[in-house]
């Protein structure tokens, strides 16, 4: 039986959205897409090669996975012992460390932690962007949590180049996030079926990745700058671009809830008394608030008079991958 | 003093949305349009010219309008005294039938009924089609509320042919309409300047016309088949992309609130019981239900557990203007 190896990793949040792949057995997106990694929500992850096994056990929580559900998980493993040469079946050990209910479970986190266990159990020692090449075939938003801080993820042109690189892994200005947590609901509808239905079915969708290549150059300058109204603005406009495109689906469906518009409302109600506090959302209707640490608790202030205040959770930027 | 001419027009709902113009002076949309005429919402006009007056007195509902409130119709006034030569102002006194506060007090049927009257009044003998073309230049879905029925708005070329035609001015088969009063809060951006921003800002703006476009004839055979459930996803699907174009603008905007997505989950939950009803949005957060007479009873009994009885109003096809 080989050592186990246990890795973390932290979710991310896009500023700049992955929406819509080129290549969906290979993951590789439409477009480049830009984030900010979070500190407080991040996954542990120990895997462990053994010749005792006789399938994939993967344990999320505490609880086993079923064979199919832990499909995915099973698919880049095989990945990892073809690469590695590895015979054996791995358990894997996983737990989220976000608050229960958040909805910010994402496979972001999970799918970084463990490419990085998993490829290190199997005796691989790979650098951070082959990590980050592993990661994606795992999850597309897990290519940029191999990376702390701002984090681009090159679109590249196929397996060997769509990659995160770090922008800013020590982000040296005022920034962090503010999660509205409005519904822990399961999705309607997942994120990979909703890209894969907004770039099979909508008139605008060929016009997103030329807007979100733009909106990435500009957000670059503006991280550049450290000018967080920009950042926000940036952030919005282009946040606020990829759910136009579910409505132009066919048939329209969309993660706006009500308390989404209500959220929306209010972020901008704030701004108007001179907070610097923006929005931007991901396939889900919870609400993100991009501000600084210093407006944070005025921001909190408000938005308790609205929200419970275990549903508001403050996050500063984050690291990268480490191994415990 | 001249005779008082009075006429009356009838508000219409787009199911295949009119929204940016490629002239905004002449008012040339950037597609053609469909729509339904409604019974029960309209607003008749009295025009008298007199030599007595020394300026345009406009009043709405009882209400005087100032010089400045009252400039979009003595806009109306001056095409139509240019073209009967006529000297004198006009005194206009325009009731809306449409129950307060219900957000439907629209521009089509005012400015349709205005140019009737007035265009009659001031001694010109227009058949429909310039009337049609001379509402368009008070308001653009005006154009359509000249004939009853379904209407289509050719966008044509220039002033001389962007005009409505009558598909089906009576209509031989179950269809109308029941509308869902929302908000009777003024919009927070005018249709007017809401579809301007649009227009100059969207990346996604200049598939619409095409996707209009297509969605039109489509409608049109759907129309013919009298296959209700085909007219009722096409005129959502067509909504919805017009909306997607306010949230693709910069700054990103919506006419959304949340009770808009409250009231379209519960149709798409009523569709799922085997209902055939279907939603459209105009630039305002209403919304306004596609369905059958025969379902009506259904589907009012269900609304009525989350709306106000009074905020549902029930809306048959209705017929072009008419002078009284």
């Amino acid at each position: 039986m080989n050592q186990p190896v246990t890795a973390r990793a932290h979710t991310n949040i896009a500023l700049i959205k992955y929406w819509g792949k080129s290549d969906p057995e290979l993951i590789i997106p439409q477009n480049s897409s830009l984030s900010l990694t979070l500190e407080p929500f991040y996954t542990d992850t120990t895997v462990t090669f053994s010749n005792q096994l006789t399938r994939d056990q993967v344990s999320i929580d505490g609880q086993q996975l079923t064979v199919a559900a832990s499909q995915r998980v099973s698919q880049l493993l095989n990945l990892i012992r073809q690469q590695a040469n590895q015979q054996n079946f791995a358990q894997v050990i996983s737990i989220n460390h976000v608050p229960t209910a958040a909805g910010l479970a994402s496979s972001a986190s999970g799918f970084a932690a463990l490419a990085a266990a998993a490829s290190k159990a199997a005796g691989l020692d790979l650098d951070r962007q082959a990590l980050s090449r592993l990661a994606r075939r795992g999850s597309g938003s897990a290519t940029r949590s191999v990376y702390g801080g701002f984090v681009e993820w090159q679109k590249g042109h196929g397996d060997a180049d769509s990659q995160a690189i770090p922008l800013q892994e020590k982000i040296d200005f005022d920034i962090q996030m503010i999660v509205i947590v409005l519904d822990p609901r399961p999705k309607k509808i997942a994120s990979r079926a909703g890209m894969a239905r907004v770039v099979a079915t909508s008139p605008y969708y060929p016009a997103w990745p030329v807007a979100a290549t733009k909106d990435l150059a500009a957000m670059k300058t503006a991280i550049l700058k450290k000018d967080l109204n920009l950042i926000g603005q940036l952030a919005e406009a282009n946040a606020m671009k990829m759910h136009a495109t579910t409505l132009s689906a066919t048939p329209p469906f969309t993660y706006f809830e009500p308390e989404t518009l209500q959220a929306i409302d209010l972020i901008q109600g704030l701004r108007a008394t001179g907070l610097s506090c923006y929005y931007t959302m991901d396939a889900g209707p919870n609400v993100k608030v991009i501000c600084s640490a210093k407006e944070t608790p005025a921001i909190l202030a408000r938005l308790r008079q609205h929200f419970p205040a275990d549903h508001l959770l403050v996050a500063k930027p984050g690291p990268g991958i480490a191994y415990l």
